[in-house]
């Protein structure tokens, strides 16, 4: 177990690994350091490539903090977060697609009661989001959580804000009702970019990529008995759609975000000016095991 | 540009990043994803797993320090920094094999003259070091800058200490004289585990491996015209030297610390117990470049 060159050593760093434990994390450090080793046999950095490398991860970690997860944007930036969502959920037939979580989910967000404006101050289009939950065959799925959030009209997450008064805003949990129904009103989102001031952003701009991302409004959807969907509903029209940074958009996830005039809207509530409307009916994926959150 | 699958995204994102305008980026980015895509169809993560491993490499960033590198860790105890070694060290005729460069580098440490004892108090069995730095046919090359670096007798560094009156100690530069020779004082290093109470640690331990590396003494040596020499010498006999956890252990490396009765030592010394003497003959390999320090 010594004298190794730049091909016996992926063989000793396999043998010294062979009594994990634990199956699993056996499968995954073996695998882990085929493919590593295999990349660095390609690439062969020089010594100051290598060190370059330990300096953006360290960045990288350094950037993240309760509210910015840049191992997320990394992931996601790379296919990575797409790659996996892809293993993990095949649609098919009725079963609404799924996209990335991306980096600002906020787990138990507040519950607000049917057709509450959520938009917490925020100023621009007022929105209605109209949607039901239900099983593959249309069986409406009662009482089903449903997590929103969205950025604003400036294309920025409420999580995002540095203002020490900041609050919660686009950002809630409904229920859905005995139909598998659920509305709520507030803003339309803005196409936006990534944060890119940090590792991330400096490692797009090294590959001639730009950090944007189509306008969406982020769903996580959990129902008994049925596979977590993490999904978004993207603006159709947005110039992002075919670009998105983080390979996220599905055309079965693009809806008109309908643009209606000032008046009284489908839930009765009386609107002053031109507002825009989202309907979306999500169907789930029965699950084979317990139901369990995505991330 | 949408509607990416597990076997289509990774093409999407090679084309994506097919303009990035510095080739050099651009073929290390490329490889990135297709090696990256690959370990992970393997290995089909599931969101949790997926999730825990952004937790890791979070972890690891936030762990990193000005004197804690955890990323240099993570690839010491996955082969990665012997594969890079390697890579761009293939010895061979009488130059002197390198390794690791590890965690505890200080670059442009204090100059002490020949013969200084840098051990900063700290206690031990005295250790002389004595050596040469030559060409490959054995010229000696004067005024080569020789940084060392090791562990105290309990196996720490001295950039580990969290005491506030904490210096430098076991760890110097020095300069070779006419002759390409030069010499210190110090105490014998032993053996030591990496600092295993952080993500590598639990890594480590998951993958059932113990995190101890043999005694050694690290040497960076740069001389102009000549490629930089990081190394190390480690201490034959040590049980550590076949299961090094960074893999870092090469026979041509190992030297006898040979133990050696008080009195005076060969640089006219008198040392009032036994020590030990440490002698070896570094050789540097030409360089096909303008030299520049290793990391």
């Amino acid at each position: 177990m010594r004298n190794f060159n730049q091909f016996t050593i992926t063989d000793a760093v396999l043998e010294r690994i062979s009594g994990a434990p634990d199956p699993r994390i056996k499968e995954i450090s073996e695998a882990l350091v085929r493919h590593l080793h295999a990349f660095v046999r390609e690439v062969r950095p020089t010594q100051e490539e290598w060190a370059a490398g330990i300096d953006f991860l360290t960045a990288t970690g350094h950037m993240c903090t309760g509210s910015r997860q840049e191992f997320i944007l990394l992931s996601d930036t790379l296919g990575v977060s797409m790659l996996v969502d892809a293993i993990n959920h095949e649609a098919g037939g009725t079963i609404t697609e799924s996209t990335v979580l991306g980096p600002f989910y906020v787990p138990e967000p507040p519950e607000f009661s049917a057709g509450a404006d959520i938009s917490g101050g925020l100023v621009g289009q007022p929105m209605l989001v109209t949607g039901s939950v239900s099983a593959p065959d249309g069986m409406p799925l009662e009482d089903a959580i449903v997590d929103v959030w969205h950025s604003d009209d400036d294309g920025y997450y409420d999580v995002q804000s540095t203002a020490d008064d900041a609050g919660l805003a686009g950002r809630a949990r409904f229920r859905t009702d005995a139909y598998g129904k659920f509305h709520f009103w507030s803003i339309k989102p803005a196409a936006y970019p990534i944060p890119h001031d940090g590792p991330v952003g400096k490692m797009l701009q090294a590959q001639g990529r730009h950090p944007w991302r189509p306008a969406h409004v982020h769903f996580m959807i959990e129902a008994p008995g049925y596979e977590v969907l993490v999904t978004h509903v993207f603006v159709s029209g947005d110039q992002y759609l075919d670009s998105d940074a983080v390979f996220g958009v599905k055309d079965s996830l693009i809806r008109d975000f309908q643009v209606e005039p000032a008046g009284q809207a489908p839930d009765g509530r009386q609107v002053d000016r031109d507002y825009c409307h989202l309907n979306y009916d999500f169907h789930l994926k029965p699950s084979t095991k317990t139901a369990s959150r995505a991330a």
